[in-house]
């Protein structure tokens, strides 16, 4: 173990779940503390969460520029900032505090627009600071293992994709998706999309990430189902990579039966991975002479660079939680190797900013398709 | 049980995987025969043939024309002709019997262009034919029992369909796919399609036949991916539905790990199926409320007009002999009953030579779709 | 295809479902005929099953030992007996056609005591007559995938079985199981039990066959659970081989929620195999380092002795149909090498006599164990 | 939240899996903070672990009977202590802490025979402390649904259970089970018992907690398989509970391909239900008509009193660190509950010193038999 860092956090007041998920990742490993925060719009919601996670009354900030200001001046000021505002507020958030020198990790998607992207970007590149985008299923170990056995040459070349995220939360006229729902099919407060941002951006990352492909362009139809519906609620995209292999995405959250049914299918010429999020324990494995194999978290079949991330021997199950501690764990031992001066970029094993902006460049493209009719746009 | 029927073969001669498959099928229930057939090309393939299959020797034919005229005037001629041939062949076979007044079982798919495949539907018509076409698939007890409960409501209107049949024995450069494969990816033996023709036909019926949806239109991204092949080998199609809803196909022949996974799930505003042809046994239904059922074949759940058709108790398997032989079953109830002036439309139980166009017209516009770059066409 | 053999069936007359099961399955290959019966023990029964099977008049018997008697006499008489009445019926009908120097087909258990089964034995090899004990699963392909890959070492020495087949068709009091059950429950018509007589025979013969395995001793706990029921619905069998290695098998009728749930768990101490009946299609192995395989029906994986059985290719479910098939394919081709004199011992691919008497010696000692009080009994 | 309680921990040094898991368990809601401990028989071990984990150097101990006595006096001192010592020093250190009055979790099983089982029982009882025994298991949100339905008759009466636990990793002689192996098969460190007392003794802790029913006598036989080996690696159990019910538990260190495998089947006269501990997220239920329903948590149909130990929504997965962090969080808001003198029994949703006790008979008696030849013997 090393020093126990200080964080704060931007957003994740009463009754978010995200921000609460964030802090239990954060807990796992005992490796950071929440020691300031800006909850909420509201000071007195902040000053209420900060209480019930026992927060000094001084390090509850009546904004976040105030708390950028404030920590960055402080001796034992925080090491890093977590996002978790809704989407539209990322930006301004992110940008305080790389401005102040602080490193960040941000909710996926990374912001609403591309210009955004490129200047958290460029700020980040510029001040040296870390940034990760908490897209939390890379942080599985399984996928992380799918990662390194196509880089590695398992299944040989990409040749197709299928991947897609179906829910069915939203398949409802009304009031079902509650809360969260309210806001996310709300255009003045998700901006241009509802499903493609919030799950289609997540397939987009986890095959980027898994795969290396770079997207050359899209084909998208992103349809309104559910009667009275603003925003988009079930997405097929059309993909082609610049290594000239195709994909096929599907997001929904019409699709009764499905919770976060994140499934990535990767075909090569050599072999093919089925990765399911649901059931995170194991990806299955078949190569070009038919071969089935399942490769189980915990077992010696799992590659060293993902292998190393379990907390509990194979059949005792992790889950996302423990996915979500496994971003928070690369990106704060670089946190500290940045202070040991040890830091070396291949020890970034997090999605970052230029993965969130690539994320944001995806949907944009994909809104842009829709609007011209289901026609190819390149990014 | 009613009369044994008679039926004649063309095409199944050696080495033919489905002539046989047909012939296992028929049998199964006993309710025809063989008695006559034009197996090969050759004269001597059909002789060895029709003597292996204890055929009389005045009953192999040289053509199918001679068959057709010879057996039409035999007392004890054919009820029916099995057409098992290549695709190219089969309009000429089809026809010949039709106008020799004899009932039609043709493989699909039906024929190569909409112009033959109206030729025959009017044929079928005017002469008050039967006409089978053998998509297997909907022979299964579970995908009869999924057409009856969306029939009846129990998922409410359709919204979206996700369906899609991999394969992966085509994936390789080279001979993997032995003979069956190399007259496949032959432009001169299969026209302008093999994946999309041979299997994403089957997509387009089981999805029409559960739903009784009609496709408005569709956009087609048809590619050839392995080097040097010369027809495509994985289809995306996106599709439209008469009544506005949606859908996506996918099928492929270079999805390595995958042999038949025709998978079909439909989601309504009222619940969702799931049906996998490689586990035939049983459905999954949710209902919105997110509760999810398993119905298995051979329990009080399934609709009655399907649970007829088991020949087992749950649990002992039936799988694709069964389905095609309760395509068969339905075939020769409704030769018997035309025969004893009792037949009625509704007891119809097969896809029929209008399935069959159906099919030929869908696959005719993902063409022009993909030649088109992947743009809109209307069926 | 060698000549069509002739066969004659005792019992399966209206509404037996296990009579018309062999004969589809004997259908399916089209290598035999029936071509006699005795369907009934009224001779009315058995004049309208033949008149429905298209048998001729003069080949319908009012007794099995009339039968017996005629066919062996004929030019053209049967090859072989199909014996699928009540257990109790079973001795005696072997004995007659055995005698009259008939091959016989028996459904399984073979008989109600060891000393028929001893007599049956001696009959048969004294004969030189093939003798077939339908004790179907043994029929899967990859139930005889699974016999090859032990015997060649795959999971080395045999250390511990895990087997089961629990039923729920008999959980309730009063009418559930039809008339099937009515009888299934009656001391008098089943003799001294009815759950292990049933099924957990199944489990013995399934485990022996894979393994080679001898039983040396058992302990059995058999249980009548559902109020007023006269025999055993749940049984609980501790077994030791004869190499040291135990077993625990359960059978029950009254487990709600399955079906034939036959599942097969073969632990030795370089691997492991699982197997289960209700979906037949594939094994998994895992090896000592914990990789895990599953072996699919139709791929190269498939040891020869097992693949040459499949009639369909990977991915189109092959069932209990073909696994009954499969027994009477060899049953049939070692009838016709008698008959060529081409004949050998290694040809025998099913369960035969011995396996049958095996099944009678193992239900006997448990019900012995049971009246003891759950000890020790040898074999 | 209420006030973070403060706690100790005895054991749990370098290289501890069990500790460290507990750790983190507690982490997760952040209800309790680790300020003491006597992490290692030496005291340079229990310094090490200290400082790694940030402990103030003077509640450092040499002993576990120095660390309660010292911690009993503090103002601040430990609210409760967590015992994860190897199994026979849990008595003492156990004892030490409830005769100091400080609330006791100790790790499974409680000790390593009756008389000391009762002797804390009686100490907890008499004190008035809460003494959780931590069986990870029915922290499971799924396993206390399982325990609800069947309280409410969802299954009706059980009368049958076949539950087991098999794993693989000590099917080898020599090395392969690492540290952990080589303790646990040493009967110096392990008593008489290592696979049953390991975790054959969760199997009979979830039976029990689900069910409630108590066993009345067990027939057992406990093997030793892997050449050389001087403890149980292989049990198989057959069990009668107090209602006439009976049960079936196998045991397993020797079964080659599975991890952590507990699987409970429970049948009742109204339905069974089906759970498994690697896939903790769904329990199958099947009702008496045959209806197959899987029920998830996250959804409505969950039990509220297990429902309301969720922290993530449906489809994000949770596993045994949740599970573990459950027991604690009923067992820290029973210790808030004291202290505001708001506590009553039926609070109490964890495995108790008494549910211990009971799991310390089972092994006894299981022993018991299998010294007399597998014969009964009563609890």
């Amino acid at each position: 173990m090393g020093r126990k860092l200080h964080y704060g956090m931007v957003g994740g007041g009463p009754g978010a779940f995200i921000g609460d998920a964030h802090r239990r990742s954060i807990n796992l490993d005992g490796m950071a503390e929440l020691v300031a925060g800006c909850f909420s719009r509201s000071y007195e919601g902040t000053l209420e969460t900060g209480k019930a996670l026992g927060i000094a009354p001084d390090r509850l900030y009546r904004t976040f520029e105030e708390m950028a200001a404030a920590e960055s001046k402080r001796e034992d000021g925080i090491d890093f900032a977590v996002v978790v505002t809704p989407n539209h507020a990322h930006y301004a958030a992110c940008k305080a505090f790389l401005e102040a020198g602080i490193h960040v990790s941000c909710d996926k998607p990374l912001c609403v627009n591309s210009e955004q992207a490129l200047e958290l970007e460029r700020l980040a590149r510029e001040k040296g600071l870390l940034f990760l985008v908490t897209y939390t299923y890379m942080g599985h170990v399984t996928a992380k293992h799918a990662r390194e056995i196509i880089k590695r040459g398992d299944i040989g070349t990409v040749r197709t994709v299928a991947a897609e995220y179906p829910q069915g939360w939203l398949a409802h006229e009304g009031e079902w998706g509650g809360k969260q729902g309210s806001w996310r099919c709300d255009p003045k407060q998700s901006g241009d999309t509802n499903c493609l941002g919030d799950i289609g951006t997540h397939i987009e990352n986890t095959v980027a990430m898994m795969t290396g492909l770079k997207i050359r362009r899209v084909l998208a139809k992103m349809d309104k189902v559910v009667p009275g519906r603003l925003l988009d609620d079930n997405d097929f995209v059309l993909v082609e990579y610049e290594n000239g292999a195709t994909g096929m995405y599907w997001s929904s959250q019409i699709a009764i039966g499905h919770d976060n049914s994140l499934r990535v299918r990767i075909y090569g010429d050599g072999g093919s991975i089925q990765w399911f999020q649901e059931e995170p324990e194991k990806i299955t494995v078949v190569k070009k002479d038919g071969s089935l194999t399942e490769h189980h978290r915990g077992y010696g079949s799992i590659a060293p660079a993902a292998a190393k991330y379990a907390r509990l021997p194979s059949g005792h199950p992790e889950g996302w939680i423990e996915a979500m501690a496994n971003l928070y764990r690369s990106f704060i031992e670089c946190i500290r190797a940045k202070e040991a001066g040890t830091f070396a970029e291949d020890m970034v094993d997090f999605p970052t900013v230029s993965d969130g902006a690539d994320g944001v460049r995806f949907i944009e493209a994909c809104l842009k398709s829709t609007r011209n009719g289901n026609t190819w746009v390149e990014l």
